[in-house]
């Protein structure tokens, strides 16, 4: 195996692989990187079996030659070593050679490193999906449906399936639904495609997959496959392979959750709420385990208080647009309300609440595709 | 108690103020914020009974308002929540007011904290230095003779005086050393005085307190006052007081340790041989206890080595500007040569050798007011 690459092209992709790798890895060879060559470019892979992302780099793309010299091999390189090697190499290109006792050599500039290798035959194959299940969506609208819904998936094992999140395709639109049974997010987007769609009953992604996926994918209009089997989703790039597990077990039926009416109705700038809450949470975060309360008043006036014995107390009132209904007291965590606030991309927030002891919505005033709910906490 | 500021003055005093109080006090009043209302300004003190600082806010200065509304009193607040409220408070004015109860209200925009404070009297009263001990630095300088010398500090206290920087003035010089007997940095530097210099000759400031005290002091020509006591020693800005302990005892004889004359001379770029360094030490983390192999060759090339069995070797040859003497094999940590070699502020250093089981020295190679000092590690 041989071959010379751009170091920045060899970085991306090793940062990208390591996503997926984990220290703590029960099975050894799995704290490696996998690098294939081929005569069409090179291959990295990471993995922790639970989640296995390849990258690849082609040999030339739009001009730009990455690679050169190459002679076809694999091998695996300790990821604890090889990517600070990588990024602190002195020059711009770096030419990497293994010998037939696994032994990797790693020139760049006058610097040489010699690497142990693992033999990449041992490195276990990953799964290839075949299923007519795919379908495309733009990678920053996939990005916004990840942040926002990620962040209420349950971080305890209690109920392993509630740590995932639960992805389905209806009538052409996808949905992401999280929730930790405190609160829940969601949001819907009508899918376009010139072909049939497929139908997704319900799969349900580990949040932890989610999460490395976002910081992977670019904030770019490219398209985006993702294919689904049975227990395993793919993401696929041009470039990267993003392949996770898929969680075991029933979504449980979360749309009988969401109330249907609602007795009082604020109108709220989302940004002055926003900080309105993270203020009266500062007094709250410890004694009150974080609970603020929300009280409507005259005038469009909304007060937002919190009390905290020793501390001290904290009150501020922010004009709401508009209060429609029955007059309220609620109490909410803080960090739920901040979470959902922020996962809401809207100058202007509409909130339905049916009563103090009934989980109230948040949603942007201008449409019904993001809807955030949460339980509150019995204080009055 | 009551005044009217601006809430930015008000945040960066705080800021101050805050590195000197520690959450983990067993004096509880010192877990809070001192501020005092007079008609000349608010002064905020914050204190772990090591470190104090205080911190004025002048009513006025170049002609801008800072405070207004001014009934002189004091109050002693909970740091813990304090410079979080002040940090989120909505509006650039801050309304500040205490009640004969203790009580203490914020106001800013529509948010209104009300916080519950402690008894100001109650408040150690800090040390006033009396002492004819004092002259001025320009306080990039001082930041300079910090960072030079007090990472080389001990971080164990099995010998607590090797914890703190010997600071002393002699024939109108004033020099820092730090050493944890491993290694030493030292920097010395005529003081311009118009006025007769004291004499201070040893007194050991302790690491923690240099190294907050950087925090603080701006990187500017701005004059520092230093005034020493006998075990006490004053920093003076124009609004900020940093008061210290000193260590008590005796500092080590560290002249003695530095040699007198070399066998190996090296003049190397530093830039070069701090990257070839860093990229050996990759190897060497954590199985060689982060040791490198230094070895001068022919044609003015210095070899750099690493060797960990487990996981490979690294070796690189960067060029001298010149090496003069007998030839050399060494070896030392890559972390003490890094440090040693970041704080020279110099393209090119001379490193000077007195054998491979010698303490080794290294300066820059156009002024000898930096010395660094590292002592090998046995391995050939």
């Amino acid at each position: 195996m041989k071959f010379v690459i751009q170091r920045d092209q060899l970085m991306n992709s090793v940062q990208d692989v390591m996503k997926a790798i984990s220290s703590r890895t029960t099975i050894p060879i799995l704290s490696g990187i996998k690098i294939e060559v081929s005569y069409e470019g090179i291959k990295l892979t990471g993995s922790d079996s639970d989640i296995s992302i390849e990258s690849f780099i082609p040999v030339e793309e739009n001009g730009v030659i990455y690679v050169e010299q190459i002679e076809p091999g694999s091998i695996v390189l300790q990821a604890k070593y090889f990517p600070e090697i990588v990024r602190k190499l002195p020059q711009k290109t770096v030419e990497m050679e293994s010998d037939t006792n696994l032994q990797v050599t790693i020139r760049s500039g006058s610097a040489e490193f010699h690497l142990n290798g693992l033999d990449a035959d041992e490195y276990p194959q990953l799964p290839q999906l075949h299923t007519e299940n795919s379908f495309e969506i733009p990678s920053d609208l996939l990005k916004g449906l990840i942040k926002q819904t990620v962040f209420a998936v349950s971080t305890i094992e209690t109920r392993p399936i509630l740590t995932g999140v639960n992805m389905s395709i209806e009538d052409g639109s996808l949905s992401f639904v999280a929730t930790d049974s405190h609160r829940l997010a969601s949001r819907k987007i009508p899918l376009q495609s010139e072909e049939s769609l497929p139908q997704i009953s319900s799969v349900v992604v580990p949040g932890r997959s989610l999460n490395e996926l976002n910081k992977i994918i670019e904030d770019s209009q490219d398209s985006i496959e993702i294919s689904v089997t049975e227990n395993q989703i793919l993401f696929r790039t041009q470039h990267v392979f993003f392949l996770s597990r898929l969680l075991d077990g029933n979504y449980p039926e979360t749309s009988r959750l969401i109330p249907e009416q609602s007795k009082t109705i604020v109108y709220s700038p989302t940004k002055e709420l926003l900080q309105a809450i993270d203020r009266a949470s500062l007094l709250a975060k410890e004694s009150r385990n974080n609970v603020v309360r929300f009280q409507t008043k005259d005038g469009n006036q909304v007060e937002i208080s919190s009390n905290s014995p020793e501390v001290g107390k904290v009150e501020e009132e922010i004009t709401a647009k508009s209060i429609e209904g029955e007059e309220l007291k609620i109490s909410f965590s803080a960090k739920y309300m901040m979470d959902a606030l922020k996962a809401i991309d809207s100058d202007q927030v509409k909130i339905e609440f049916t009563g103090a002891m009934r989980p109230f919505i948040i949603r942007p005033m201008d449409n019904d595709q993001i809807l955030q709910l949460i339980l509150p906490v019995r204080t009055y």
